[in-house]
C-alpha cells in the first residue's frame, strides 16, 4: 500500500474534484491518492505573485505529510511552485507535474509542445524547460487563452480548443507529443490523444506514476546538492 | 496483468540471470518480466561494432513481441542500441535503459554522473545525454575500467569500485545522483546508495518502471516524427 | 532627486547597516538610499525554504514603494528571491543584486566567477546564470564556506577567504572578474580588487547603479511578456 | 566631474550632431560628453570591410583619451568595431553600444529584439548576442531596410518604420523589449516606446550610463584574460 | 594514385551509376573512385530500420577495403549509417557524406539548410547537426517530399523541387548555403546553385574531397576516444 | 593548374619561409602556392591590437588576388584576422587556418584541443570555436607559453613542448585530436602525431586542402548573408 498526497495549491475545490476523480482512474489498485487544497491558498495560480502566495500554505502541508503516513507528495500546479523548497522540507519524494510531464514526453518523442493556459505564461514554461535541460526538446509553448479556473468548466469548448491548438503545434511546430499544461486539463488527455493521433501527456498522471516509481524503487531527491538545505528549526536541533 | 519483454542484446546468459532476478524483486506483483538473449547476439556490447551486430537479432524479437502478448519492451544494454529502429518496428512502448535512467536521475537531483564500464565509452554516454537534452545535467561520466562481462563476476570488487569512483563523482564533479551505466550492474544500486548517501539509479529498474507507467497510461512513442517510419514490408501492404 | 528602496529581505539589522553605509558611499549625490528589513523576515536566506519565507513580507514593502515616493527598488539578497513577483507587483524598476552583478561582470571580462557563501548554493547560482543567459560566461562558482550572517562579522578573516578563494578562481578557473555573491560582502569589493588585481563586483552597488540608469532613462521592466501579470486585486478592478 | 569621449567611428558629422544632442539630454549634470569623428573614418559602417577600415583611426583617438583627461570611452557604432582592441589600448573603461544595449535589455525583459539597419547585418547581430552569451534572450533581429546614413534624415518615416517593424517583433517573435540597432536611431527610443508600449533601448544612452556606472564604481575591463595584451610599444618599454 | 571506395549502402544500382558518373567528374585525375552496393542491402534507406539493416553488409565491405588496396572509404547515404562502427573496423579514413557536407557548408556561410527527402527524416538531420556541433549553424531542414529512389528518376521535376524549396530556405529561413540531403541528388548541385545564386553542396563530392584531403595529409580518425574500439576478433589476437 | 595565395599577415619573413617550405611538401602537384607578407604588417599577431593593425595591409593583397590570377586565398594566422572582411572583398574562396583546422579536426574525432601560443589567447580560441559552432567539440585550449615568433626558432624545444602539453590535453582533457594553433607550428604536426599517437592537425595544410576542395568543386563563400556586403567603391559603381 502506498499513499500519495496531491496538493492542488490553489483554492478551487472544483479543480481538486476533477483531479481526484481522474487520478483514481489511473492509480494502481494499491495506491491511495488524496487531493487537497491548502487553507489560505490563492484562487488560481496565474502569475509569479500567485506562486509566491501559494507556497507558504502548501509547505505547511508538505511538512506534515511524512508524519501523516504519506509516501510521496505531488504539487498539482503546472508551474511547480515551491518545488525546491518542498524538497528541502521533507525526505519524501516530491514531484512537480510540469517537470514530470516534460521528462515523460521527452521519452516518447523527440519534440514536444506544451499547451499552456495564458499567453504570458509561455516564458515561464520555456524557462522551466531550460532548467530541466529540455529546451532543445521543446517544440513550442502555445497558449489556449484560457484562465486556469475555466479549464474545468464548459469542457466541450476546452476540448475543442486543445484539439485546434494542438493540431497547430503538430503541423506548424513539429511537435510529436503534447503536454496539457494545467492541472485542470489532465483528464482530457485521452480524448485529445484520440482526436489528434499523437500521445498527449496528462501532467497529473505523469506525476502520480513517477511517485509510484520512486516509492517502488525507494528513491527520493538527493541531499547532496541543490536540495541539501533543511528547515532551519530542524537544522538547529 | 502486464507482460514486459526485457531483451539483453548480448549473449551472456549469466547477465540475463542477474537482470531477471533483480527485476523480479522490483516489478509490481501484476507485472510479468521475461529476460531473453537474442539468438546470434555478440558476446558483449562494448563498441559501435558490437552495437551494429546486436541490432538485427534484437529487432527480430521486437517484431514478434506484440504477437506474443507482451505489453512493452526493454532494451537492456546501456548504449540503447537500436532504440529508434525498435520503435519503428512495433507499436508497443520500447524503453532503453540509458535514456530511462538519465531522465529518472534528472528528476531527483540537478547534476548526475554516469559510472560507465570502459573509458572509451564516455563520449558515447555524453552524446546520448546531448541527444536526450540532458548534457547540462550530466556532471561527469567516469569509467569503472571494467569490461561488461566482468560486471557480473567478483561482485565485491565491483561494489568497491563503484563506491570509490562514485565518491569521486560526488566530491569532485558535483554529482548529486549516480547512474550505474551497465545492465549488469543494476542490482548493486541499493548497496551503492547506502554506502554513498546519494540516490543511485539502477537503469534496468528505471526502464521497467517506465514501462509500467507507459502501459498504465496507455502511452507509447509518437508516430508523428522521429519514429514515423514503419517496417518496409508493412508499409508496402 | 531619486529615491531608491533597498530591501534586505532577511531579519539582520546588522547586515542592513553594512549595506546602508556602503551604498551611501557609492550613490550619486542626488540619490537617496533607504535600506530596510521587512517585518517577519527569516533570520538569513540560505535555502529555498528561506526564499519562500522571505518573499511575502518583502512583497508587502514592494507594493507600497510607489505610493511612498520611491523611484526604484533593490532586492538585496544574492538569490534575487521574488524578483519576478516583485516586478509584477509594481511599475517601478525592481533590480536583483545577482542579476545586476552578473550582467555588469559580463561587460568587463569574458569569464567571471561568483564567490558564494555556502557550497550547496552553487547550483542555485549556476541556474541563475543559465536563466540570465550567462552560463557560458560563468567560469565557476566557488564557495567561501561562510554562513550568510558571518559575512558581516570578523571581517579580516572574511577578506582573507575572499582573496584566497578568489585567487583560485582566477588561476584555476580562468576567471577575469569576480562577483562577491552575498549582500553582506559588497563593501569588501574594493579591498579584494586591490589585492587580486582583477575587477571585483559589489552586487549591491551594481544594483544601485542599474537603478540610477533605469530611472535616468525612464525605463522599467516590460509588461509585454514574463512580467505581464498584475496583482489579482488590481486586475479585478 | 566625469568626462566621456564618444567616438562615432564613421565620417558623418550629422550623425555625431544627433548623438551629441541626444546624449546631452540624458547625461548626468556632472558628466561632460564629447562626440567626435576620427579623421579618415569611412562614410558609414555597413560591412566587415567598413569595420576594418574604421578601427585604426578610432584606436588613435582611444590611445590619447586618458592623456586628454577623459574618464571613459564609448564606441558609438552598433557593431562595436574594435572593442577588444580598444580595451587593450587603454585602461579607461571602453563601452560598445551594442553590448551595453543587449545587457540592459536583458535586465528588463526575458526576450528582446534588435531592429537593425540592413538585412545582411542580422548574422552580425546574432553572433554578437552569441558572444555576449545572450543568444537565448534574443527573440529576433529584424531589419529596418535602412542604410545607416538615412537613419538621421527623414525622421518621420524612420519612426514609422521602427513602429511598424517593432510591432512585428513584439507580436510575432515574442519580444518584450526592443533595441534600436544603430547609433543614429538612439534619440527615437522614447517616441518608439510611447507608441509601442514596451521599453525601447537607446544604445547610445545605455553605453553612456554604463560609463557612469563603471567610473562611479572605479571599475574597468579586466586585464587577466581576453584583454591582457597591451600595445606592443608599451609592452616593449 | 589514390583509390577511394564509395559504398552506396542501399540496393539501387541506378543510384550507384549516378553517383559514379558524378564523382568521376569531380575527382582529381590521380584518384580512382569505385562505387559499389553491398550484397544484401535494403532497397532504400529511409528509416532507422533501414539503417540497421544496411550496416552489417556495409561493414563487410569496409573490413576488406584496406586489404584490397583502397586508401579511403565513403559511406554514400546521407544518414551516415554505421559511420562510427566503420571507423572502428578499419584504420583507413572513413567519411560520411552528411558530416562532410555539413562541415563544408559551415565553412562558406553562416547558416545552411538541408534539403532532405522525406519530412520525417528532419529530426534525424537535426540530431546529426547537434552531434556535429553545428546545430546553431543549421538554418532549417526542409523536406522535398521525395522518396529516396525517386531522386534519380524524372530529374527535371526533382530540379524544379530543389529550386522551389531551396528558395524558401533562403528567403524564409535565412539559409546562405544549401546542402542536397541525399546521395542521389549530388549531381544536381551545380544546376541548383546556378539557379539559386547561393552555394549548393553536393554531399558526395564533399566526402570525396575530404578523402583526398585526409589521404593527402596522412590523417585518419583518432583511436584515442570515440573510435578506440576495434573488431573483437582483432582485439582478441 | 591552381594558384593559391597564402598571406602571412605578420612581418616575419622567416615564418613565411617555414610555411612555404611546408606547404610545398603537401600541395598537389598542380597547385602553385605563394606565401607573402603584406607591406606594413605588424611584427607578430598576439593581440586584438595586432589583429586590427594587420588587416588593412592584408586586405590590399586580397583585393588584388583575383586580378593577379589566383584561385584562392589563405589567411595564415591562427586568429583568422579579417576573414569576414576578406570574403566581402573578393569572390575568390578565402580560408582562415583556424576555422579550417577546427572543422577538419571535428571530422576525425569527437573532441579536439588547440595548443595555442600564449595563455591570454585562450578566450580568443574559445570564442572562435563558439562562432564556428564547435564549442562542444573543443576539449580544451592549452597554452604552449611561446611567443609567436619563437615558434620558428629552437625547434627541438618547441617540439618537446608540443608533445608535453599535447599529452596533457589527451590524458586530462580527453582530446582525441590536436590542432597546432599557430601558422609557425604547422610543419611540426607529423612529428607530434608520431610521438603522441593521435592525429595532429597542421592548420596551414588544412587550409590549403580546403582551397583545393573549394576550387575543385567551384564553390566559394555565399553572398546571401554574412558576406553580402561588397567594397563600397564597387557597390557605388
Amino acid at each position: 500500500m502506498m499513499r500519495v498526497l496531491v496538493i492542488n495549491p490553489n483554492a478551487s475545490v472544483e479543480m481538486s474534484d476533477v483531479i481526484r476523480e481522474q487520478l483514481h482512474a489511473v492509480a494502481r489498485l494499491d495506491v491511495v491518492v488524496e487531493v487537497v487544497n491548502p487553507p489560505g491558498a490563492p484562487p488560481a495560480i496565474e502569475s509569479a505573485l500567485d506562486e509566491a502566495a501559494c507556497v507558504p500554505p502548501m509547505l505547511a502541508l508538505v511538512r506534515e505529510a511524512a508524519g501523516q503516513g504519506y509516501d510521496a507528495v505531488v504539487i498539482a500546479c503546472f508551474s511547480d511552485p515551491g518545488l525546491d523548497a518542498a524538497r528541502e522540507a521533507t525526505d519524501l519524494p516530491v514531484v512537480g507535474i510540469q517537470d514530470a510531464a516534460m521528462h515523460l514526453a521527452a521519452q516518447i518523442g523527440y519534440r514536444f509542445s506544451v499547451l499552456t493556459t495564458l499567453a504570458h505564461r509561455s516564458p515561464v514554461r520555456e524557462r522551466a524547460a531550460l532548467l530541466a535541460g529540455l529546451d532543445r526538446r521543446l517544440a513550442s509553448c502555445r497558449p489556449l487563452d484560457l484562465p486556469v479556473l475555466e479549464t474545468v468548466v464548459n469542457r466541450e469548448q476546452v476540448v475543442e480548443k486543445i484539439v485546434r491548438i494542438g493540431r497547430q503545434a503538430i503541423e506548424e511546430d513539429g511537435a510529436e507529443v503534447l503536454i496539457l499544461g494545467c492541472a485542470g486539463l489532465g483528464d482530457l488527455a485521452i480524448r485529445a490523444s484520440r482526436e489528434l493521433g499523437v500521445p498527449v501527456v496528462d501532467p497529473n498522471a505523469a506525476a502520480l506514476k513517477l511517485c509510484e516509481t520512486l516509492v517502488g524503487l525507494r528513491l527520493t531527491h538527493s541531499r547532496a546538492g541543490l536540495y541539501r538545505s533543511r528547515p532551519r528549526e530542524e537544522a538547529m536541533v
